[in-house]
């Protein structure tokens, strides 16, 4: 690897080798089930565009795990997701409450876990310490269970307070933005981020968490697992909408979990890593998607508007058949 | 019947022979009123999917009864429907008032019970005990009305477990998936499913389950009385994503009460079984639909795409006068 350039990766290529074929003789599932865990009575768009996304590129089913609060709002924007109201905030819970509500939480997801082919963790999870105890349990589940989980957002603020919850999983995909990458930056390696040696960072930073997979989101997309470096910097948009970022979590997810079948199912196509596949098709998808919905709405261009463009975009870059 | 194979329905002129004429004179009502009972807090888009699915394909009114935290959000999905907030899950009911509530619910379906040309038991559930005990006893009711019932979904885990429910009625229609059908094959005929010798094992488990109609679906849908066995296999998605069971169970409801109207009707163009025509009916329509939405939106279809598409699919293949 030269120092100073990251390899752009083939990114259209990859999308298509780990994309499953469609076939009459499939069922219900087979193409993904991906579960969101965010959602509490501040914040209710971004579990939905995580969640919504990951349908819209093929996911069979698709669960968010939130508050009670915003259970209603989340199931009002969509019948197609299933929307479980089992997450609790400090101020909905009395201190001698707590234990026997964290165990609660705890069993109505793991009564799920086993189904997940991925989680994501943080769309629109909040910060109230309660509510993040609960969900450090749930991760920590999921890394039992070996399940791929994307995590972005608060769940990133979770994190890097507690980096042992990822530290040296595989299977986890940090997903930060410019600030959220700056404390991770801070936290892991002691230091402030350096743009001139930015792959080098990553990757540094990456292999001191123990080989997880980060996409740090930029003009280019920069991913790497501790072992390699690859951007992606094919189409885009200048808008910066608030809710981008929980479609790609929800895009990540979907395609960690295809990259992971094709490597389970040892077809030899795939060398690399499943979830710097995932993170590479995933952000080239959502770059495409974002720079058609730009080309259509142009500064008025929201976040729903590149969920609708999620589709043909998948279409023009993966036809069916 | 020749074994190995099942013969494939005349879906299109069956579909035809039992719509109704569109008639200027007739009033509201006179083209079906269905109910669905399920909708709990956990599943909301299952039975909006059902009970608006009814109402696309021409039904007049379309009901849904579900438990008082699902009420206000399949409302917000639709102002089409009538959504009836009566359903209770253990959780909100004290041991003491289980009694009294269960004759309450009771009591506020069977106002309108003998209104119903067709029940849809089963989408969005759950599995309640104490909810699935109050279905059991609705179910009974529409027994004794003789008003027919589709039963998908967690209604087909309640009959699974109870099949005197369903056993010797013949206005019952079972719709299982996958591993729904497996479930009642091991329950029923005490083997695995024989995919070999798919048609007749579907004809016996029908045969024992006294007469009801099964509509197994997949690839081909097969479907049975225990008397004659007959596939669909026109059109047709390879999208599997979830909530198209639900289009189908409402679909089949109103093509079986349209069928059984002719047969009531004693105009002596139909040969067959009601329900095994509302079946044949429902499934060639939802495939069709299905295949429209699919090759509009590839990838990205989701079932609310497919219900869009069910006006259109009909108008095709039955078109007004």
């Amino acid at each position: 690897m030269m120092s100073g350039a990251a390899v752009e990766a083939d990114a259209l290529n990859i999308l298509r080798s780990i994309t499953p074929t469609l076939d009459l003789s499939r069922h219900k599932g087979q193409a993904g089930k991906i579960a969101v865990i965010g959602g509490c009575r501040e914040y209710t768009g971004a579990p939905y565009f995580s969640a919504i996304s990951a349908l819209k590129i093929g996911a069979d089913l698709s669960h968010v795990f939130c508050t009670k609060d915003a259970a209603p709002v989340i199931k009002s924007y969509s019948p197609e997701l299933i929307v479980h109201p089992v997450l609790e905030e400090s101020y909905s819970v009395r201190d001698e409450d707590k234990r026997s509500v964290s165990a609660k939480v705890l069993a109505e997801v793991d009564k799920w876990m086993e189904r997940f082919d991925c989680l994501v963790v943080g769309p629109g999870l909040g910060r109230d310490p309660f509510l993040l105890d609960c969900v450090t349990q749930i991760m920590k589940h999921a890394r039992q269970s070996n399940v791929p989980i994307v995590i972005d957002g608060d769940g990133l603020f979770l994190v890097t307070n507690c980096l042992d919850l990822v530290s040296g999983y595989p299977l986890a995909i940090l997903t930060p933005n410019v600030n959220e990458y700056k404390r991770l930056v801070q936290k892991v390696l002691n230091c402030e981020v350096n743009d001139q040696d930015g792959h080098e960072q990553l990757l540094s930073l990456a292999k001191r968490i123990g080989g997880v997979t980060i996409l740090r989101k930029g003009k280019s997309d920069l991913i790497s697992d501790g072992e390699t470096v690859r951007s992606v910097s094919i189409y885009g948009s200048p808008r910066r909408c608030g809710g981008q970022g929980d479609i790609l979590s929800g895009s990540v997810a979907v395609f960690a979990s295809w990259a992971r079948q094709c490597i389970l199912a040892a077809d030899g196509r795939l060398s690399m890593n499943p979830t710097v596949l995932g993170c590479i098709a995933g952000s080239a998808l959502m770059r495409k998607a974002a720079s058609l919905a730009f080309e259509q709405k142009r500064r008025s261009t929201l976040t729903g508007d590149i969920i609708e463009c999620l589709g043909r975009s998948l279409e023009d870059i993966c036809p069916v058949s």
